[in-house]
């Protein structure tokens, strides 16, 4: 059973670059909502998980965050109010480019607006009104979510007292622009991804978004961790051929990255995810003022932690040092937190050693 | 006007997993060999260069490696006889997949045995025989070169006096093997591809080999050099449409990596690039005794000098040293040289006020 709940904006819901009708938002949420209604957790997630955090009566399937939100976990649901929200053009609830337009009665395919991460924080403030929510006692998120959680920051400067940001950054640079530019181009080259029109009970471009999703997966982890973990591991039952370019992989790590990107399949909509990658790529916390100074000028927060991992390559560490000093002349409290975690960007997801007690003391 | 020569052995030569029928070896040499014929550099190059290293009276066009290589330059060939093998396998007048096999009179394709990098220093031999060279003063390589360079050491003891090997490694770990996989399933996916069996008049499958050079573009260089080159700069004539997915890039990250890709097209052979590039993988100089301890004790050299590049992350620094290790305790005189150049993997061809004294200072 599912615990996602929804709302459905009346008329259209204004975007950076264009509009849609009547939009459905989808959320969990966990915990209880105190009587001073200030005990709201907001959690905005990366590019490709769904509200589904963690685990609840109503839906006890493990969440992607189930070892960090809970009772008694660091994001402690019997103190805390938790809502996740599923990203505006995502496809797990939320309205993407894989719905229905009211207006055509047909998908919206690419006839979705140009999504920004804007848009995607922007529509949280329409699930707090409607939960009657004014201001939330921490925005929390990872990857994107924290983009989103920054820009919820900046344009709902009165509705947030505290952030967490964990492996994120102010702004997008060009190599992770250009790694994620040629993840899309590997989907819209796929010719069965038709433009965008592709049959969806086919799944779509089934093979770009193995690759993409391959490519992903190499980039959020470190050649350290892998290293280690696969070293020059022969994959098992593979054994030598005189046909070196069949199906075959050779080694561990080749065999690894075909089962987890084979799991992706189905799992999410190609059009969406073209549109969420671009919207990281055109995030810049610098549209909010001209530099990020002036934008974090008008910051009513208190408190806030940056978390970062050296290994990450995607959103290096140099970048969460430079939102830390840049929040710092704005925010009383800044603290900046980096963690040496091996697992590059997904440290977040699997290096619970490290994350637990960090995000667990700053609550 | 080619400068390239080459000699077509009698017969078969056996490779490490097959054999192929009078390959042809094709090089460019450059300066006089000495009356006691101990002045020669053997250079093996990376992946994708042809054996023109260097410009000459016969062929005055600029060669890939013009700053390095020529009279007064650090690979000085006013005093040294200087050879640049094109590698076995690929497409610049050695024997490769794009090659005819004369057994059959048609072109070799994915009948060409599995391609390792020993090969390639084994084919080597074949040319200082012809030349009639039995040791050389130096073996020079970077990247692929200079693994090639590291097994012409391990398979010809006797034949090398010193080795420069330049950002490259003893063996091949898992995060690179992951990226280059991944290039080359980018190449099968494309149905261009068709097997192997494409038409070379086409260049066959070309939009596979354009993302697969995008991401090998992506992993030649380093973030740090892009954040500083591009930063979030929009491409010149890029204008803001509904349409965010049609063929307009909008960063100038992106239509760089487009028109390098572009240039890059119909230069190579797709299943040369696909031979070569697994070659790399197959890399692991423990292969020539059970660990790199034994494997290099065999070793007859010198002195080596290691370079290596602090933001390479294709052949990481540790890498570097980890060979560089390895290589101290059976040869005389080793020496690492860490370099912090900006430019990533791809430093030896672009931060010439870098590489030039340190190989300058080697000879």
């Amino acid at each position: 059973m599912s615990a996602v709940q929804t709302i459905t904006l009346a008329g259209e819901m204004a975007m950076k670059r264009g509009s849609i009708f009547t939009p459905t938002l989808a959320y969990e949420t966990w915990g209880e909502l105190n009587a001073q209604r200030d005990n709201c957790i907001l959690v905005f997630t990366g590019l490709s998980p769904s509200a589904h955090m963690c685990s609840s009566t109503l839906d006890p399937s493990t969440g992607w965050w189930e070892d960090m939100v809970g009772p008694a976990k660091p994001i402690d649901t019997s103190t805390y109010f938790v809502i996740c929200i599923n990203s505006l053009g995502s496809c797990f609830g939320s309205t993407g480019p894989a719905s229905i337009d009211p207006q055509t009665q047909t998908h919206y395919r690419l006839r979705f607006p140009v999504l920004t991460v804007e848009d995607i924080a922007c529509s949280a403030g329409h699930v707090l009104d409607h939960l009657g929510i004014d201001t939330v006692h921490t925005v929390v998120g990872a990857s994107m979510g924290g983009m989103t959680a920054l820009a919820f920051c900046l344009l709902h400067c009165d509705r947030a007292r505290q952030l967490l940001s964990i492996s994120s950054a102010a702004r997008s640079l060009p190599f992770s622009i250009a790694l994620r530019s040629l993840q899309r181009e590997i989907i819209r080259k796929d010719p069965a991804w038709d433009n965008g029109n592709y049959d969806f009970s086919n799944h779509g471009p089934v093979t770009g978004m193995r690759l993409a999703r391959k490519l992903g997966m190499i980039t959020y982890r470190s050649g350290a961790e892998w290293a280690e973990r696969f070293g020059r591991e022969r994959a098992t039952g593979f054994q030598h051929s005189d046909d070196s370019f069949g199906n075959d992989f050779e080694f561990e790590v080749e065999s690894y990255l075909e089962n987890h990107a084979n799991r992706f399949i189905g799992s999410f909509d190609a059009n969406c995810y073209l549109y969420l990658s671009r919207a990281m790529d055109l995030f810049d916390a610098a549209d909010h003022g001209g530099s990020l100074d002036v934008s974090f000028s008008k910051l009513k927060l208190r408190t806030v932690l940056v978390i970062g991992v050296e290994t990450d390559f995607l959103f290096p560490i140099q970048q969460q040092e430079e939102l830390a000093l840049a929040l710092n002349k704005h925010v009383e409290q800044v603290e900046f937190k980096r963690l040496p975690s091996i697992q590059g960007h997904d440290s977040f997801l699997v290096d619970m050693d490290r994350f637990r007690p960090t995000v667990a003391a700053f609550f």
